[in-house]
């Protein structure tokens, strides 16, 4: 009877404390009960709303930055949709790529925290392929597109200036606005701007894992043409003689204009 | 005694179970017993030996890539110290960063890697002045220095030629040392070569850490002396006439080495 009761209690307990503990009643006695559920990796994605991601992404740019506005705006939502321990997720860790990491001006932290929000649903080809199609779209697109409903830093009446950034670097892509708009870096005018791009990538990089997850997304581009001319001497395995080798995919032409001449 | 016994089968429970739930028993049931239990953020940070961490992140590459090689090197070993819901972070996510970002030779991967190892401690200030620290010696610093036991892919005689990276970017670290090397760019050696800078960026990141812990961790630099020459002109506020912002803290001559000529 005491065994029978200690076996029920058990059972009771494994009820109620359900998808909170990962394994059986032997390995969470075993680990003394401190295992909790488990996250698959990648995770499920659930399809998202376009619209309300862009509107989520602009305001989140002004919680945490321009990746942490991409990569929460997706990575959130669809976690919060999966429940613990997916909602768990430290999503503020994200914010160090803002200003291309720590202001440093690399990688803009859009590209950044749209190719680290792919990464948590998709590895491998799939992920760079995902990574190629965003990445070449925000090199060779007009932006920002965004017009919030009630801009932040600027006046409603404002029309934004849109630019090509000719790379995924961020002060290449802010110098290539702010000589577009004739504004400084640091203006309200840029920081709004930014702003807006985190819009415009968070909405691509949806639409982009919507069609993963519909089978509808195929790949259309892997470089720029731009790059892809140079890459034809200068790719892995594709050199003619006295041609180096570069890893890069990034439009060369940007940052060296001269090459060959 | 039915209530009494229920009672006691609610405490047995919650003592099993333990840490792995937030809340009280009521929270439990009120969530069905779904809620697992949750971490904090900033993550608790324990120092970490600098040679393993070395040896872990070269073997790290090899599994993940340049970025998830440092990444988990730190972040790992610390989430195994401090157990479940730590442990349970899905590492992996950070391979999306190996080549600059999916091969497109953007940030490099051990900078991304490290920065986001660093913001898994830190926030703020304290975070982006480790990131200034680590960013600005992987540029003025002739690397790799790592010597592994067993190299994994050039002869236990070859000498590992080192070189200034003078960016923190991905294919200009990488062509700057092909050109020392005089190796290819796609070279068993050049792969090497990264391996190594792995385990040197990982290392220096735990450097800071543990300094950063043990509260000796004071910051000596901001950027290199050649960025904060130009800055003194073009950084935020400091603006001669005619001399635009710009949002970088990279060595500027290394991809504008005319700049006012």
């Amino acid at each position: 009877m005491n065994q029978k009761m200690s076996r029920r209690t058990m059972l009771g307990m494994t009820t109620l404390a359900g998808a909170a503990m990962a394994g059986s009643v032997a390995s969470l006695v075993s680990a003394g009960g401190r295992e909790p559920e488990r996250a698959v990796f990648p995770w499920p994605y659930h399809t998202l709303d376009i619209s309300r991601t862009r509107e989520h992404a602009y305001q989140g740019y002004n919680k945490g930055g321009c990746m942490f506005g991409v990569f929460e705006a997706i990575a959130g939502p669809v976690a919060e949709k999966l429940g613990p321990p997916y909602s768990h997720f430290p999503f503020q860790m994200s914010s160090y790529g803002g200003g291309g990491v720590a202001l440093w001006g690399t990688l803009c932290g859009t590209c950044n925290g749209a190719a680290m929000a792919i990464a948590m649903f998709h590895q491998g080809e799939r992920r760079n392929q995902l990574i190629n199609e965003l990445f070449t779209w925000y090199e060779t697109t007009k932006l920002p597109t965004f017009i919030p409903a009630r801009p932040r830093r600027v006046p409603k009446t404002f029309k934004m200036p849109r630019s090509l950034a000719g790379s995924t670097l961020c002060h290449i892509s802010i110098t290539h606005w702010t000589q577009a708009a004739k504004k400084e870096a640091h203006s309200p005018e840029r920081v709004e701007r930014c702003g807006r791009m985190v819009a415009d990538v968070a909405g691509f990089t949806v639409e982009l894992l919507n069609r993963a997850a519909l089978k509808t997304f195929k790949p259309t581009t892997q470089i720029s043409p731009q790059a892809q001319a140079c890459l034809s001497c200068h790719a892995r395995g594709q050199q003619a003689p006295n041609e180096p080798e570069v890893v890069s995919r990034m439009q060369c032409q940007t940052c060296h204009p001269k090459a060959h001449e």
